[in-house]
């Protein structure tokens, strides 16, 4: 029998390449090996968002993503967080096992202290005991998580052991899956990660015009156009390196070896492959857009998968503990 | 149109005279004037119980006691708090918008760590908000509360104006009501408010037997029969006075004045008075007990009841904050 695997998404804006290499990518792969639930977490967003239109159109938005860039729900489990009450209620049942002090040294609230962080919210205090719950209810084997979200696998541990000895063997231990390493995506840059704050990436659902901009707009050195070029420290071949075949890549560094061949040809061979590769994601997320009768249907029925289980847990729950009638 | 008053109410064992008068009545008494709804807080008691046979025992004993002693299912929404997920998921929402500082001024939390509690949970640190969820989804105007209780409700009021700010007008903001003082209820040692933990009680439900070795074993003072006697700063006659009409109460000032009436025939008429007031509610609760299918369809029909409020709110609450697809 398959493990299963759960993990929960947040939007973070329009994705670029380095989400879809670092973070999308690795999570709708899972299907191809696993059971796999994938939630929008939108109970943890409103500890952060606190407008009603940018939530919902944030919900939209990475489902639209995740179902353009090939998350099939015929093969994971696809749901909306907040569609399923058993959430927040084993969320409360598990903070009545919490030690207090478990969430005061956990990484996140100790950063927000440091940084002194203006007003933190109780639920930026206790979000961790609702990640326990996200990952309990659904008996997962398998968190896939980054290095900084470890901790909350952790977490859910302790609070599935707690629980187990309290009151009868009821979760499942998880444990933490750190993908493949992916060595970071360098930004358009050729300085830093790509990421949205250091505004050096290259979205992959923007206009073709905009695309093409970000491409021509990648940092490379003075060589002239006739000379030989050094492809391992250029950011147009690096980047090139992440969507091509190994042939491919092989004939790109030819090019750059042999001299009389510009970074602009190079931008333009990047653009070709990026539109090659993202074509049909780019494709697919514009139909799926028109119809979201249909996305609605989607997470809709997701949420009743999910449901076979969080609720079979959650009767469970309510027996151990003695919330029954 | 009849205020809407509510309350939540936890099994405290046994129930004596002391909690009937103190706190049970005056909840029950809501239904004549109020439109009154009353929940058995189950949830709350996880931060206290960890065995499912003891939650059970007290969510079933608290639903008796309180229907035997008079709570009319027909006239007060009567149900169990975990009979409805929109209180947990409400709980979420506000510890979302709900400071830190906040719940660490509560009463409760400072003086938990006050008395050293040994690892406080995190349910202890924030049952409050579940408190302010547990009023704000059916629109309140009337928590009624003791002055220990006070701050829930300002809690729950500081939140409602919290959230209608930031995500417009949802929440009614609920005030707190202070029912008629109530003179403490003097226990059987004549010395302390009566309390289990005194072991001064006369309890409600007790076997007779018991009864009455609880009532003859009410300390008096050495004064002999034939001598007048102090109504005044006598244990038996205060008993007595809380239950009798008054008539019947001068009528036993006279025969404690008058002496040749001894203690002894003084309990007599306190354990008559005492099986005549409760008589009703304890042959009731006896009745009661042998239906339990009975019991568990008045707590199904006012969770039905209470569905119906409490899931109108959390429609606004999802509008509201963007939970919605």
């Amino acid at each position: 029998m398959k493990k299963r695997a759960l993990t929960g998404v947040k939007p973070s804006g329009t994705p670029h390449i380095g989400n879809y290499l670092g973070a999308m990518k690795p999570i709708i792969d899972l299907q191809n090996d696993y059971e796999t639930f994938v939630f929008i977490a939108d109970l943890h967003s409103l500890t952060t968002v606190r407008n009603a239109e940018e939530l919902h159109r944030n919900t939209l938005d990475v489902a639209l993503d995740f179902l353009a860039l090939g998350l099939d729900p015929e093969r994971t489990v696809f749901y909306r967080q907040s569609d399923l009450h058993e959430h927040s209620e084993l969320a409360w049942i598990l903070s009545c096992i919490t030690p207090f002090g478990l969430m005061e040294r956990a990484h996140a609230w100790k950063d927000a202290l440091a940084t002194g962080k203006k007003d933190p919210t109780v639920g930026l205090f206790t979000y961790p005991v609702l990640m326990a719950a996200d990952i309990l209810l659904y008996q997962a084997d398998l968190v896939p998580v980054g290095k900084d979200q470890k901790q909350h696998v952790e977490i859910a541990r302790d609070l599935a052991e707690k629980f187990n000895g309290i009151f009868g063997e009821t979760f499942k231990l998880p444990e933490e899956m750190t993908p493949e390493e992916i060595a970071s995506i360098v930004g358009t840059d050729g300085e830093h990660k790509m990421s949205k704050s250091y505004n050096n990436t290259i979205q992959i659902f923007a206009p073709e015009e905009e695309l093409k901009k970000q491409i021509m707009g990648i940092k490379t050195d003075s060589t002239p156009v006739e000379a030989p070029k050094d492809p391992d420290t250029d950011t147009v071949f690096k980047i090139y390196s992440y969507l091509a075949t190994p042939p491919e890549i092989e004939n790109l560094r030819d090019k750059y070896l042999s001299g009389g061949f510009g970074y602009g040809e190079a931008k333009k061979m990047l653009l070709t492959k990026y539109l090659e590769h993202f074509g049909p994601a780019r494709e697919k997320r514009i139909e799926l857009a028109k119809n979201l009768g249909y996305l609605g249907d989607v997470l809709k029925s997701g949420g009743e998968k999910a449901k076979k289980i969080a609720s079979g847990t959650m009767e469970q729950v309510r027996q151990r503990t003695g919330l029954i009638l």
